[in-house]
């Protein structure tokens, strides 16, 4: 996996090793670098599209400019009624989220020939822990429906080693601790307003016709990997 | 690792396939299980030690009723102004997230010799991740004052491949995607209010010094291959 | 002023006193009563407005159909991690909130020959409690664009027995106590994607410029008389 | 009523044109002012109240801190993704919430002579609005159990003009809008659990039994002249 976004302090330090450049001379824009999508839909019209790209970028922009922040933040006064650091704490986790969940989700939508495969590990996986390919599309439906602006997220869970589903409030709310996301879709009014208005379960169905099971595909392998390791078994 | 607490449907199809039990008739006993913790400490009192654990069995119980309800709860009607599905998948959240940090707390607290040697993974992945480890413990505090009663948590960032530290609000409240808790100290009120009222600072500094860096080296050696597997490298 | 919308045991028991009805037979359409608005204006298509009247029946009838839950739930199992009432309160709150902010942002908007004339008490106490009419312009569009999905609301505070200006996310987070709401406007994705995408601030503007402010008086005068009996005043 | 806290803004402008002094020179602890109470309860110990007065303390002083930054702050670049102006005002929320719910709270609580009569107001509107005060008894210990760290509350709804109970979570969440506190208990930890730990109901119902009727009555009063006001009624 090419990574693509790096945590601030690393990335920073990387380039300074690399390059001999001092920190303080370092762009922002080195540091969580945008991915570029082709999203191709008939789900979608071009302006919805182009406006969602535009919000992906503002959750970037802003978890750059907090990592930067908090470089040089006041730490010794951190407070929990009132301070800079809480502040903008929770608004990295916030932007954060909403970035790396757009970037996944981005990745694995827009498959106008979409098929999922009876011998592929997500098929496998899916029925192992939800009972049928059907009572997963049931219950991520239900999620998605149940969702107060935000993320309808198939997820593998590192604590109970098994897929499950959830909903997630405004980016940062009503998280799974331990969470690998492998299926997203953007539950946010934001996603299909403009195409849909309040109709979201067409804009979720249609989506989930479209999903891109390759990429799926190598996420679940990877958790699968992860759940060997975290039982101590060789990989 | 030996898994102490099975997800709810896995669990039980594991045990229906085992023993020809009907799904109906498995105790919900069998799903998640509690684990046992000796935690000895001079900072809190046996009061609120034992207070503490009925908490973390409460966090458990409500997990395993929730499960057994979604089990037969109707998705149809799933809606995100009011639905019983809706409520539930938050209690969901709310009390897994209770019960599997509850058990990371316990875990890796109460070393009367604790201490950290400067040649294990986790001391340097501190150093690597947090410029130095007087750094992380600054970042750590700051960020233990500013929850408001909840954790405060260094976490393997599956995104940014990187250690980072984060508090949550209420259990489900302010959480990273992605997150693998290595570091979890409660900072509830209901931690530490019996013995420090409002001291929260006392009572978090004491944590950090009785951590059972132990227990953290094996998290965080997990963490370094889980980032492997992550970049496709081989472990 | 008609008290269109009744809180449902109090109505049930006026229905039930004056008709002879049983308490059991009340349908519950005669409890929170729709309202019905004529929103007339050039800012929002027809589909969006007709669109947002849909969502404002849907909060009602949430929390229709919540109050007549709240009659005969299981109430001696409250509990704080997991219970039907607990969740059903926090249901109520939402939709509660949900259905009166949009009687008072629908009843207030829409007049395109808006104009406040500084003879009135709403130009006055704007004046007063913000400094100049601009200050709180630029106060109100300031709270509107830092709305995550919500509402942006100028209201008389009981306690300080001043106007102020606040935003509110999802309904019912980050909401004053005893808060009296003067001026509404809904900062919801919803009320404004169809037509404007994420330009929210073209929407904002365009509602400001749209104030009834005939309306708004009534509220104001209704505010500086409920600061008269706070002080223990002759109204 | 003597109104000692008074709004940031007014406060100073008052104290401006009555002394001529200069806005800058205006000390913070002109603006909202402490008050002092006696609380005599053999409920809670010394040192949880004293503990429980300091905690009161930091929220007004955090109050008074923010409403000094409004003043000043940079409003132009608020954001609902991240900007100082959005922080400070979720934490002007919190506090004042905070500060003016314990106000609520010590003025109503710790009369070991605690008596309501069946010819109060107060008796009388919680029977209209709750069906009998038995009724109300159980809802409100029902709201306590349910909140997580916060408060339970019997308030007058200024849309429904009647009495009805809630519980909010963390000061700011869960709140009903056009709330006016009439009883007010205060259920985070903090305000039990050096004396009860988890035992929260008999701290609440602990508290009920001493709850100071004629204070309650005051309030009441009160609500009944604002219900009064709304329907246009002359008081």
């Amino acid at each position: 996996m090419k990574m693509n976004m790096l945590f601030n302090q690393k990335a920073k330090q990387i380039i300074k090793d690399t390059l001999g450049t001092s920190k303080e001379k370092i762009e922002e824009s080195f540091v969580a670098q945008e991915k570029r999508f082709e999203i191709v839909t008939d789900l979608l019209s071009d302006k919805s599209i182009n406006n969602h790209k535009e919000l992906y970028k503002a959750y970037l922009k802003a978890f750059n400019e907090i990592s930067a922040k908090l470089d040089s933040i006041d730490k010794a006064s951190a407070d929990k009624n009132h301070s800079d650091f809480r502040s903008v704490k929770l608004d990295e986790t916030f932007n954060m989220n909403g970035a790396y969940l757009h970037e996944l989700y981005f990745a694995n939508i827009g498959d106008s020939n979409s098929q999922i495969n009876m011998d592929t590990l997500s098929f496998m996986r899916i029925n192992r822990d939800f009972g049928t390919f059907d009572d997963w599309q049931k219950d991520f439906i239900a999620c998605g429906k149940s969702a107060r602006n935000c993320w309808v997220i198939t997820y593998y869970n590192i604590f109970t080693q098994s897929l499950m589903n959830c909903f997630i409030d405004l980016h940062s709310q009503n998280v799974p601790v331990g969470m690998y996301p492998v299926i997203v879709v953007d539950m946010w009014d934001h996603a299909y307003y403009k195409d849909y208005l309040k109709d979201s379960k067409s804009y979720l169905v249609g989506m989930m016709k479209q999903l891109k099971w390759n990429v799926i595909e190598e996420r679940i392998k990877k958790t699968d990997k992860i759940g060997q390791i975290l039982r101590g078994q060789n990989v």
